[in-house]
């Protein structure tokens, strides 16, 4: 695999070589990942990204090829260049798993490493998650109002690049669909790739209904055929249903049959289509709907009747529709100092952009009684979270504010787990685990936070000691004249 | 390098197996790309992708592992792999070179091959050119509005994958941009790459002015210090003035200096920022500009007077925000039959769906007194376009309407050019090339068709001849009962 050493922003090479002069591109740091406001107005996040990150951590290096570009600049010295040469991270990475519901505020990686690997793998390590947590929500939107229906990511041709397509299909599939078109998605992912025919094969033949013929020829199985490159109505599902009665005097009509419709209005001409098929005595084919589609719409198809129970979302769901980014930040929570570590924090005049400081855990609480998620908890290493003890959050804003857990009613666990120990890789779940826990995630979401527009805020809940450390390090700082006035 | 034969929608190998069975993949078509609307409710587009497109035709085959990959799907007969074994394209491809300033309606990209080359290589084709088309584009409308100022491309962490990053500061360079962080691209592309510090940098020390200080040491040009790390008037300024009087005394000070704001009021903050360095006897401080900036935002701020001439620019441009997709396709236009070519056209319904039948040229007309554009032209191949003659464009859907063109007061020049000739690809002018062209383009272009919201549209022309083979074509298919009623 390609050395990936090079996926940066320039400065982190810039400020590793000037920390590499003063002698201290290897003092240990911690750093958090996390975000700030969730994508597309919504109340959640699913996180994505870390199988993915698992690579690019196992490539991080700089090759002869990298190297002689990076000399080629005239800023670094040799001995610079030599290090990065033999440059391979030996930290630690604990994240929190692939599948999981995660809210603004909580971290989500925790990244133990040297300053020289925190700022050169920043860049790379962000891009990776913010992209793919990005479309596994914007998919989780969409499987939301699609029910059980079928759902299929058809986006490779407006993806923005291979590897959005590419780690966008598997994105999604965390995110709830059932398969994608993408066939190096399938080889790369062990997902299904499903997909009939285009406007290209009906165009092939002179007529609609021979394209149709020669299609159920060759195919047996999972027969959809696109009814709208002439008219749906007076011309497709005509065509469709003589082809249909056909293999059903043949005793070959399988049980997966219907037609797909790309164009026109999809509510109007997939309720026409069922009450044709079924007068037809085929009230089993299947209505699958595409066409710029995405959560919004849907849900108002749905709202109007359609019949559609097969879902291709293509554009709307790689690209992210509607919020292109997550914000995602990678902060500084402790650095070492003469053996010790010391909590840091960056105290800003925005207030939404103090971070916490110190190494952290996030815990998150369940409902004994239901299973339903009830809220999470950041809190220090350390701290001790049982189940057989009440507990209070003291809101940070509002210390007023409490919210008692009493003993027994609820269970808790914590979401951080090692990712990557002493460099190495530790062993991830198959795609299929990960996409069961991802629904299991999702089933323990009060729909309340659910909704697409103006859904619950989930509170994040900061302990009381991670509270008092905050307060104590603003105090000092304030009282350091050089830093705030 | 990597095999791309199965970055594509899995219908496109299903379709070519099916075809292949009927002996028809080998049949010879001509595939037209064009697009409908232009993004983000602009006037034009801006070309790119050939580069990324002739790699891609390069490496498009099926390697060992792809047919293995494909035969355990259980769908496809040997003598099928065996075939896509042996898949190369060797077909021609015309294109519009990257940094030309485009149009919706008129071909981007002509393509001619077998059938089962159009529809193997279809979804690839489309998702590059679509995604850096799209990101030039964005770039440019960034352009128009920083006038002559520095404008960097910073988006790598929130770009949409990898290749997102990659290509798409490729793209941003096409669109006026004057470098990247990305150095990936740097290294790819040889582009500049460029960036200082981040804010990582100022909190590695117990001090701003330390960090400022320690930086200044190791580098001696491009002194942008990040200054809004604490507190940009109180604090950052003044610490940034102590260094750079501090370098002047030494005689050190380089032409390039200044800071960089990322946060904050951009307005306020940048004209305090330039009062005070101009007082502090440092008027050719550079303030540098970042955090969420696209087109609209720059603009008010230069509305409102911001003193910034460097703008970094991230999220908006990577990930082409507001516009997450360009809506490209990819149609037929002629089919050989019995040796002979025959124009086809999709006839639809929704009459902004129709296609233009044939094998066409696409010429543009320029003003000779001003080298300003004038109009696009789509024609048939083989008609006569001459700067010595009279030409009359009429209007399709309004055929009273008239635009006439006397002979003398126009240049004109065709837009395709040969990108792939027989599968090899014609050699590709270099970056700096398509930079200074697409420069020159954008001159061309009146300013009210750059406006960026509501600009003027041009009107992209189809010659009387083609406009008579569209109405024959559709004549012919409405006598046909089995396509239309």
């Amino acid at each position: 695999m390609k050395s990936t050493g090079l996926v940066t922003d320039f400065y982190q090479i810039s400020m590793t070589y000037a920390l590499f002069r003063l002698g201290r591109h290897k003092n240990q740091v911690v750093f958090d990942r996390f975000y700030r406001q969730n994508p597309f107005g919504g109340g959640y996040t699913v996180v994505a990204g870390l199988s993915h990150l698992t690579e690019f951590v196992n490539n991080f290096r700089y090759d002869e090829e990298d190297i002689a570009y990076l000399r080629s600049l005239g800023i670094f010295s040799e001995e610079f260049l030599s290090y990065l040469a033999g440059f391979r991270f030996h930290g630690d990475i604990y994240a929190v798993p692939e599948g999981t519901v995660v809210f603004p505020g909580e971290l989500l990686l925790r990244f133990h490493g040297t300053t020289a690997e925190a700022m050169l793998m920043e860049t790379g390590l962000s891009m990776i998650m913010n992209h793919e947590s990005l479309i596994a929500t914007k998919a989780r939107r969409i499987r939301t109002v699609v029910g059980s229906d079928a759902l299929m990511e058809f986006g490779l041709r407006r993806a923005q690049g291979q590897s959005a397509g590419l780690w966008g299909a598997r994105s999604a599939m965390i995110g709830g669909f059932n398969g994608t078109s993408n066939v190096e998605a399938g080889q790369r992912f062990h997902i299904p790739v499903l997909g009939t025919m285009a406007h290209s094969w009906v165009m092939s033949f002179d007529h609609e209904i021979d394209a149709f013929r020669e299609y159920v020829k060759c195919y047996h199985e999972n027969l959809i055929l696109l009814a709208d490159t002439y008219n749906v109505l007076e011309i497709g599902v005509p065509d469709a249903i003589t082809v249909f009665h056909e293999l059903k005097a043949q005793g070959k009509l399988p049980k997966v049959y219907g037609i797909r419709i790309d164009s026109g209005d999809l509510a109007y001409l997939s309720k026409e289509a069922k009450r044709m098929f079924t007068e037809a005595g085929l009230p089993d084919a299947i209505i699958s709907g595409s066409n710029d589609l995405d959560e919004y719409l849907i849900q108002s198809l749905k709202h109007q009747g359609a019949t559609i129970t097969s879902w291709g979302v293509g554009t709307k769901c790689i690209t992210a529709d509607g919020s292109s980014a997550l914000g995602g930040v990678f902060k500084m929570s402790a650095r070492w100092e003469d053996g010790k570590v010391q909590p840091v924090m960056k105290i800003s005049e925005d207030v939404h952009k103090i971070t916490n400081p110190g190494i952290k855990e996030v815990y998150r609480f369940y409902r004994k009684d239901n299973g339903k998620m009830i809220t999470d908890l950041v809190c220090l290493q350390g701290e001790e979270i049982r189940e057989d003890r009440d507990v209070v959050f003291v809101t940070e804003a509002a210390p007023w504010r409490k919210k008692h857990l009493r003993a027994g009613s609820f269970t808790v666990r914590p979401l951080l787990k090692p990712l990557i120990q002493k460099g190495k890789a530790v062993k991830l779940p198959e795609i299929s685990e990960i996409i069961d826990y991802a629904n299991q995630e999702m089933a323990t979401l009060w729909p309340e936070y659910t909704r697409l527009v103006n859904p619950d805020i989930m509170e994040v809940n900061l302990s009381c000691r991670l509270q008092e450390l905050k307060k104590e390090i603003i105090a000092r700082e304030l009282a350091d004249k050089h830093h705030l006035t």
